[in-house]
């Protein structure tokens, strides 16, 4: 198998030419000192050594391995913990975390790239990771200054790590209904007691404590709260104390991921701290869910990228066939990568991985702002775009991820479905993105539901005139494919009032036309990336570069776009078909 | 989980109301005495409980036990040499096969559903009898006498099984370049020597002998032979002799599929006769190919099937949230079917696998017309229409096979990644049919640059001229569908006329938009089928059938007609922007 390496030129010319990050970073005080283009490009470069060199070495035999528990403590594959400590010490965990409280004050924007590069390197390693910065978000929004002071240093330097405890048997998709209990202690403790399933990374071997974000019910409410709660308690010096109650049930054998620990939690009078206001726990939860959501899309997106070069590569590798109309070297046979249906495939992989990218980096630009804007109004305004874009990122780059995969797969021929060439895992290891924090059928409800028409298309409107305003300066792309995007854009608005309109009287619109309303939308946004790469790329100092971005940008157009048309076609058939047929008939 | 039933309702109704099975037999007299739709209902009850009874409950274990390589010889997962006895006493793998011979003389178009509901109960097992079944094919069409009255009997028994030996490592897709050689022997044997890669069943221990079909070159040519190799020679009275230098040199580990040996075969000077003419090897092997591809496109029905099974008895099942509009029975939390995303995946699968059946009937339908018709100009008609619907069956069956087993995991949400619910299982299983017999990139490129352009259009043009003629005869669909359909299967004609005049000035264009092209005329085709299943329903003794299918056409005309649409128009934009893009800029 090639080693893994980071798209560096691409991630540079995302940052510096398509989204002026120097721009952005200069704007505000907080990122002013700390961060400039040559700071970030050195962090990127540093990124991509301990990814090629360290995790992504790992990853093979994390799959064949994979968890077991032993003792009641799960262990993870060989390497993990050799890797992790590097990784931890190194500062990673704690990339964009609170400066003051141990993290490097890294900008979003900066950390989307890395995180990429890591799920690149590892789908189930770099869960460890990213669960840890999710809680540390969480703590650091909603805990109390002593909490923070606490368990903050410890999880951004990576000495300890963080879980999300929500799911219970009867309680997925509707927390409404869990069951664990949270009794309020003398000392302003409470002991939680029941049962959680499907936690990543809820127990492990890779650091000293797992700092557990559980979801439970005080007595006597239907509300739910958020509460902290260590494996191991934690003493006023930081040292360690006593277990606290906190036990594996079992680990779950999947699909894929099996470097990553799911875990049943069994929570037995352990000994918790509020986080956050009692019964406002979903409220607080969703600072670490709204996190792992675009970790989670990043996921997909460092799948598509890894499936993208080691397709390329083998398409570069194999002989088989002869390019129609001829061999260009007059070879008996060429690598197959003359061939038109296997150049189609690594396009689309190609051209959606690089508008991902885009997406991911606008969005944590916009993760940025919301949270170190000085100017109030650019500040509310990001966030509103946060609001929007986190269930696109979510949904739209893991189901690509998908698809990206399977497509590499597909290039590989039936080397492909064979365990060593290594991109079979890909595709197991990718899949639960679509399904994990939050299914891609509730990503879309959440933004048709929610994001767009639950404030009345009013950040949708923004967004889309911004891009209008965008797409309108661009000089060097063709007009005709500025004027579809165009036509797209105006659609969306279009289709979206509508619904808007309709949904009181058709209540199962939204549900049933969510995902096709949001595929249209990823796929138009799509569109408003590549042209802004393919106008940018033209001043680019190297000519191929800029050949390259102009030649995937009419492959996107000619080929991809066409797909956001599709599908707000089906948003505009309603749910008639989808809901009259009687449950008996299923 | 819960037991695999038979759509046996809906395999019936498309036998006798939507393709006239009775009719088709009785006007041949191969059939006509063998079979009419009483027996073929009995024929079907039977192999329901077969699926159900024997082979889907061997289905789980058989992918957490995998096959083993043994002192030489492959060891299948518990339970499958039993149940395969019992399959093969009960002349299931000599279904179709010939009377005379041991065979059971039954159409292929009641073959075909058989062969499906086996793929839902176990894709693994199956393949085992599927590729005896088409080796026993192939004999039969290219065998001398002697050949088939020896071997014949025993695969139709099922007492010895078949494989089909192709790829080498540099030989997948290509095959020109195999180098396996076969050097006549004075007695009119070969001696076969070579290495062959990814040989399903190729060695395992259900039946006492296996015979290879084997692709290798006479000494001084470039052509390539085929040849039949028993792992252990038989005698005249056929009974076993010594072994005969074949050997199994490992097996692969793969993403799925893990009770199906898929082995690396040698051969060291073993006896071979050859089948068919020398240097026509591949003419003959594309028997046998051909029939192995519509039984890989039913491996992916078969899958579909399954997969909306297991589903839908979830979303009946699971309880979680509450209806959009409020719960229909008041409820606080109500099965998931009530969610319109949920719905619209169940109507996505059981749309698409209610109309792959309908193709994968009507293929099995012209293949016994071209095989038993009197009619000299029905007989040549038919086998043209085989040439054009093998690919499209084994290409957009297997295509939408994956697709139903990953909307189906969707449907399970967390608990589909869990290896116990075993909905994971069906899309590893499943991700092969894409691959192999052909990838489905090169069932495309056989389609539109062989089946539809390289007989400019003939075949084409007389299946479009016949679902017209079928469409203008349906009096119980709205015209406003009719009118739909048939502007899709005009506007196949005309792109693939578009194609034909500029193939030779555009050598790459059929390889790049074949897969479009292709998808474009399964989803048109399944147009014309849901037309067909929807008026012959409406005269169903079942009202409630009668509204499920009119529900179903519904579902399917709303939102997933249009994609042929959107596959037709890339087609019309070219191969451009697929192959200007240099090399190395990959």
């Amino acid at each position: 198998m090639n080693p893994y390496n980071a798209p560096l030129a691409e991630m540079r010319f995302l940052l510096e030419k398509v989204f002026d990050a120097p721009k952005t970073w200069s704007e505000m005080p907080a990122m002013a000192e700390s961060v400039d283009i040559d700071t970030a490009a050195a962090i990127l470069d540093e990124a991509d050594k301990i990814c090629r060199e360290l995790i992504h070495p790992i990853n093979r035999n994390g799959d064949e391995q994979g968890v077991r528990l032993e003792a009641d403590t799960v262990i993870t594959p060989d390497g993990y913990k050799e890797v992790y400590n590097q990784y931890a010490e190194g500062g990673w965990v704690g990339l964009c975390g609170d400066p003051e409280l141990g993290g490097m004050g890294m900008p979003k924007m900066l950390g989307v790239l890395v995180d990429e590069m890591a799920y690149s390197a590892c789908n189930a390693f770099t869960l460890y990771g990213s669960l840890t910065a999710g809680a540390a978000l969480a703590i650091h929004a909603h805990g109390t200054e002593e909490i923070k002071q606490q368990y903050l240093p410890m999880l951004y330097s990576g000495e300890w790590s963080g879980a999300m405890d929500m799911t219970e048997p009867q309680a997925g998709s509707d927390l409404r209904n869990i069951r664990t209990k949270a009794v309020p202690n003398d000392n302003g403790s409470y002991n939680i007691t029941g049962s959680k399933i499907f936690i990543t990374g809820g127990d492990h071997d890779l650091t000293e404590n797992v700092i557990h974000l559980v979801l439970a019910k005080l007595p006597n409410t239907s509300g739910i709260s958020l509460f902290l709660v260590p494996k191991i308690k934690v003493n006023q010096d930081n040292s360690l104390g006593e277990a606290n109650g906190v036990s594996v049930g079992s680990i779950e054998h999947k699909m894929g991921l099996k470097g990553s620990a799911t875990c049943v939690m069994n929570f037995d009078e352990a000994e918790g701290y509020l986080i956050g206001k009692p019964n406002r726990g979903l409220v607080c939860m969703f600072t670490m869910m709204n996190y792992e959501r675009l970790a989670i899309g990043i996921q997909g997106l460092g799948t598509s990228q890894a499936a993208y070069q080691m397709a390329a590569d083998y398409a570069k590798e194999r002989i088989q066939g002869v390019a129609a109309g001829g061999s260009p070297t007059c070879a008996t046979t060429d690598p197959i990568l003359v061939h038109g249906d296997v150049r189609r495939m690594l396009l689309t992989i190609r051209t959606l991985t690089e508008a991902g990218r885009a997406l991911s980096v606008f969005t944590g630009q916009q993760l940025d702002l919301a949270k170190y804007a000085e100017d109030a109004d650019v500040k509310a305004k990001a966030a509103r775009y946060v609001g929007l874009l986190t269930p696109v990122s979510k949904a739209f780059l893991s189901d690509r991820g998908l698809d990206a995969a399977i497509m590499a797969q597909q290039v590989f021929g039936g080397h492909g479905y064979i365990r060593e060439t290594g991109i079979e895992q890909l595709v197991r290891d990718t899949r639960i993105a679509q399904i994990y924090e939050g299914t891609n059928g509730i990503q879309a409800i959440d933004f048709l539901g929610r994001k767009v028409t639950g404030d009345n298309l009013t950040a949708l409107r923004e967004l889309v005139a911004e891009q209008v305003t965008n797409i309108n300066s661009y000089s060097k792309v063709d007009d005709a494919d500025k004027a579809k995007v165009l036509a797209l854009l105006e659609q969306l608005l279009e289709v979206a009032s509508g619904v808007n309109e309709n949904k009181l009287k058709q209540p199962a619109l939204i549900n049933a036309c969510a995902v096709d309303y949001l595929d249209a939308f990823g796929y138009t946004l799509y569109g408003c990336f590549w042209l802004a790469m393919a106008d940018a790329a033209q001043d680019h100092e190297d000519p191929m570069f800029a050949l390259q971005k102009a030649q995937l940008n009419r492959f996107y157009m000619d080929k991809l776009l066409a797909k956001a048309e599709y599908h707000l076609s089906q948003v505009n058939k309603g749910d008639l078909s989808i809901m009259q047929m009687d449950e008996n008939l299923f």
